[in-house]
Formats: structure tokens, C-alpha cells, sequence
């Protein structure tokens, strides 16, 4: 199955936990929030909670059940349902709105912005996200990610791990799957590009969701690449000579 | 119909003609392999036909006359009858998909690079070409186009002016059309961006065709900027305000 690969052209990255931690933005955008409006809340546990919400909206879609719905609209339908639930009250329409675009508004890992410029220098790099346009280019600029252009699961109407993400991602850029690799923290995700025959590169974020919850970042041999951030990913693809 | 125009957040730019200079790239690259391969062609004309053969064929696209067909396609259906008609001979297909491929290899007009990058600070900068994806991408990072999205007629199976086009540019960005505007070298370009409701950029590229045409290249009243380039363009948003 492995053979002779050719060079890897473009990578393509998985945003939410890979390139930034949405974590702590999400916590640190409730804060905020919640200074100002006077508002007794966990916002870490806020936080998990609209990120746990997240898989289950996305299936829904996956599977049917909802019609095609961008992030930004399953976000907010998460959110609406959680100000109920952590009994937030008092927010106007736009104060809401704003909370929902947090997700545009989310920090890089230390490493991503000068990891994804060095990486920049030989491929095309784009993000393969289950965001939508506006919102990873509103986070591009905020974030001040290089990137050559953004791709998501919205050009397609298909949510990762749909093959048509990553299939539809390797023939925008013009490339064949094995021309192309997959970077994310998540195996599924990596998982299901490989399936679909794009190279793979795990790359470990243990704090994703916080110093208290341990997750599997053990390398993995299936992957071409496990790397501990897009630093070490650009040195071991500059060391490859890929 | 004017009234209050909300804040402009986005510019969208045609490409061809508008940021990279079609004729004079095209031109060079012929040179470069009519030297290679002792081909004694006008190199000018050949730039002109195939330039000329670009609109009847996204027409025939636009029509149904032909199923959808990304600009790559199209320029090959083109450029094969254009070497019958030019008496080009012994180019391997490897080299007629090289050539093919000049069309990723713009330059851009001289200003075009540091302009982008001023308007870049205060407003989303992205394309909207009838340029495929994986041109778009290969042309910014040879030309270093700092471009924050690539948006084109092939996420949208609809060649400007169809409606589709602006529209949905508007739309992936999450802007209103009205905050959003188009920035062309072409008086119709910019028109059908109008009737969609976008705001509106002349921009002033009287060598488009080369020195010997002559193209109107008159202010319009109807637009909401008139400019002489991109440096002109920011010089004149910024004392607006926008």
C-alpha cells in the first residue's frame, strides 16, 4: 500500500484544536463577557459544554435530519440552548450575536503562526475545516494565519469526516489525494482522509481541552507523520526534503 | 437610490487584467519556449487569440451550451486550436500542460502587491475571478498576492456576471452586498456587480490590451470609486473613512 509517494504539494489543516485552542478563547471571551455583564458562570464548563454540543449538531446534519446549516447557524442553535441551561440572562440580541462569533475570535497555539509561515515557504497551505468562510477568514485576520486560502466543509455542504471534504479539497487545488496531507490533532479526522487516500500528519495537542483531561496523542504509525507542533512538523517534512 | 451606504468590509477583485497583467506574462512565456523549441510565432497575437477565445467559451458555459468547465479546461480547448492555427508543432503534452499553465504565472502590475497589502489592513481583500481555485492559489504565492480568501466562479458553477457570483461572495464572506465591493478593470464586471447591489472600484488599466488599443478607461459617475491603481484606490478609502 505504501509504494512510491509523490511529493506532498498542499497541506491542509483541521482548525478547531489543531491551529488554535479554542478552549481557552471561548473561556477567556465568557469572562470578558461576564465581568461586564455581571454573570456568575463556569466558562470553562460553558466552554466544553457548546464544544460538546458541536459532534452531535454536526451528525444531525450528516446524517439528514437537519438540512445543510453552516457552523456559525449549529453554533448558535448550541449557544441558544446554553444561556437557557447556565441560566444567562440580559444579553441583547447583538451582545449574543457577538458571544456567538467568539469562534471567529480564537487563538492561535504558540507555535501556529510561525509554524504555518515556514511551512508556507514550499507548500500551499489551507485550512480543511468544518468552519465556515467567514469565519476562518474573520479568525485569519484576527489571528494573523498565512494562509493561501481557506477551504471548508461549507464550499462543499459536506462536514468532515464526509469524503467529499477531502476529496473536494485535493481536486480545488488541483492535486491528486496523495499529493495532499491532512494535519490535525484528531485521528478520526486523519483516519477518514487516508481513506481517501490524502497523506497524514497527527499532530499532539494535549491541552485541547484543558490540563485536566488527558487524551490519546500517541504517535501513531498508520500516520506519515507525528509530529509535536507545525515547527517540529516543518522540520521533519524539511528533513524528509518533501 | 444612493441613501446611507453601510461601512465597506470586504473587496472582491476580478484578477485578469485587473491585478496581473494577462498580456505581457503571456507574451514571456511563449518567448521563453518559442526560444526552447525554435518556434517562430507572433507571440503578441498568439496572447491576443487565446485572450479572445476566453469570453465565447464561458458564454457557451453560461448558456448550458457546454456542462460546467473550470478556466483550465477552457483555456486548453482553446490553446489546442490555437497551436493548429499558430503551425505550433513538437510540443510534448507535457509542455502544451506547461504552457496551459502560464495563466498561473501572472504578473501582477506594479502596484498591485504593496496596494493589496495596504487595503488588506482594514478591509478582507479576496479574489473573485473567473480563475479556477488551484490557479488562483499557485498565482498568489508566485506573484505574493497576500490575499486573505480565494473566491471564484468555480465554488459557484456560475461565470461573472452571473448574479450567483457576487452574491455568493457576499455570502461565504457574511457580509451584506452593500458592504461589500468590487474591484475591476471592466466597466461590465463592475456593473453586473452593481445591479447585485455590491459598491463598486474602477480601476484604471489602459495597457490591458497593450499599448496599440485604446480602452475606455473614463471615470463613471456611477461607480463608487474611479482609480488609477490599487495604491490610489487605498489612498482614496482611506480619506473616505471606509
Amino acid at each position: 500500500m505504501r509504494g512510491k509517494k509523490p511529493p506532498i504539494r498542499a497541506l491542509v489543516f483541521d482548525v478547531f484544536g489543531t491551529v488554535v485552542d479554542w478552549r481557552t478563547s471561548i473561556i477567556r471571551e465568557g469572562r470578558i463577557l461576564g465581568r461586564r455583564k455581571r454573570l456568575r458562570v463556569d466558562w470553562a464548563a460553558f466552554a466544553d459544554a457548546w464544544r460538546a454540543g458541536y459532534r452531535p449538531a454536526m451528525a444531525r446534519v450528516r446524517s439528514g435530519d437537519l438540512p445543510w446549516m453552516k457552523i456559525d447557524d449549529l453554533h448558535r442553535r448550541i449557544l441558544d440552548g446554553l444561556l437557557k441551561q447556565f441560566s444567562i440572562r440580559g444579553l441583547a440580541e447583538a451582545e449574543i450575536d457577538d458571544l456567538n462569533r467568539a469562534w471567529h475570535r480564537l487563538r492561535p497555539w504558540p507555535d501556529a503562526r510561525r509554524g504555518l509561515a515556514r511551512l508556507k515557504r514550499h507548500h500551499v497551505i489551507a485550512t480543511l475545516s468544518n468552519g465556515n468562510v467567514a469565519l476562518l477568514v474573520n479568525m485569519a485576520k484576527y489571528a494573523r494565519l498565512p494562509w493561501d486560502t481557506v477551504l471548508c466543509a461549507e464550499l462543499f455542504h459536506h462536514y468532515k469526516p464526509d469524503p467529499e471534504t477531502y476529496l473536494g479539497a485535493a481536486q480545488l487545488l488541483g492535486f491528486a489525494p496523495a499529493e495532499v496531507m491532512m494535519v490535525a490533532a484528531h485521528k478520526d479526522d486523519l483516519r477518514a482522509a487516508m481513506a481517501c487516500g490524502l497523506r497524514t500528519a497527527f499532530v499532539r495537542r494535549p491541552l485541547e481541552y484543558g490540563p485536566d483531561v488527558r487524551i490519546d496523542v500517541a504517535a501513531d504509525r498508520a500516520f506519515d507523520y507525528n509530529t509535536d507542533d507545525f515547527l517540529d512538523l516543518s522540520r521533519q517534512l524539511e528533513k524528509a526534503g518533501k
